[in-house]
């Protein structure tokens, strides 16, 4: 029964680094279709739905399951609990990316992006993929330090972030108030996507360390909380 | 022992209620500080994160107490799992309240909203509130018919937010690139507010009847669960 359990929890940390690839890959793709206004590709994204869903559904069974079958305590319940959250968080970055791929959708054939500020959206969108990718590798690998750098990457976003809504609001801005709109929302989305992958990497943290690193999506399991002094 | 647990239980529904009356509060305070530019309640409602935070925190040891020590099973699994998903679905509402404050601070002494769309800000802020106080009540009373008409009224936040959008992008907009870009994100907060209050109304109808009613940010327990078969 130990070893199967082993077995599950193995499977809960591979089902957590395909859903980082997946949520990855698509805003890779839903990034590509905004900057080349490419329907298909933005169709393909909106239709990952579907299989974003089972991920989640499927990596979730496995956790109430062991919850269920194996009533885990101590550091083993830290454990499946925590791969609750990651998974909810990586669904969320994965309908993050849908709505990228909406927004190119919604104004074909015509461009969401105008011309002079294509290179910081081309940057936003590798920072995103790259962190994905990041949280990936911290969940399977649960490196530390990795999660820990991933903090600085963010702030990465960050600035981009402060640099795209400079342009918007600068008077040389001359695309008017369509556009802006269009991608101070886009903004948030990428924003967002940055957000839940730091949180995968602050809940690996937690998860093994039992040390809580704060912040805006982190559950708030504190140190006084029973999972984390047992 | 049993008792105690279900004494532990019914402390989880009223942490949820109680939050829940919070998060509504505190959209309430931050729309008035966005339509009023109070700098006073905007700071208010800001400083509000430490106790949004210790709530949550308290909720979920609560959650995470049950799970170690009465390692329940079938529908009281149910039960403790959604507690969990509801408590990090009212933190997240609260923390869009915060956003609509800080929006609010950030332009002061300036008005964000130009006289012309605040009837349709003033009736986002109450639609919300609104729906605060009906999920805190579908927690508390576990109404599954208050829970689906929730639903219905969410629509009615759908259509504001097309037409607060409509108006922004109207050639009559003469307020030009900053209001609208404020005005776009805070759109944004009030509808992802109010689709967190109906994800805690759906949470609630799948913890009593085991029924999965879907959506954006209901989490992916499909009825081919553990939890919901057992």
């Amino acid at each position: 029964m130990r070893q199967a359990y082993q077995l599950r929890l193995a499977d809960l940390g591979e089902h957590g680094y395909e859903m980082s690839q997946f949520t990855s890959d698509s805003l890779r793709k839903a990034t590509r279709a905004l900057l080349e206004a490419d329907l298909v590709l933005a169709e393909q994204v909106i239709a990952s739905d579907v299989k974003l869903d089972l991920m989640r559904a499927s990596a979730e069974n496995v956790a109430l399951e062991l919850l269920a079958l194996e009533s885990p305590v101590a550091s083993d319940l830290r454990v499946v609990v925590s791969a609750m959250w990651i998974v909810s968080d990586l669904q969320r970055m994965g309908q993050l990316a849908i709505h990228v791929a909406k927004a190119a959708r919604r104004r074909h054939p015509a461009h969401v992006i105008p011309m002079d500020v294509r290179p910081i959206i081309e940057r936003m969108g590798r920072v995103g993929v790259h962190l994905a990718d990041q949280a990936g590798l911290v969940l399977r690998e649960r490196d530390i330090d990795l999660a820990r750098r991933l903090e600085v990457e963010d702030d990465l976003m960050d600035d981009l972030q402060r640099e795209l809504f400079g342009a918007l609001l600068a008077p040389t801005w001359r695309h008017g108030v369509a556009p802006a709109v269009d991608i101070a929302l886009l903004i948030r989305f990428y924003e967002r996507f940055a957000d839940h992958a730091v949180a995968v990497a602050r809940r690996v943290v937690f998860l093994v360390t039992g040390e809580n690193v704060g912040g805006d999506t982190t559950p708030a399991m504190a140190p006084s909380d029973p999972l984390s002094v047992q």
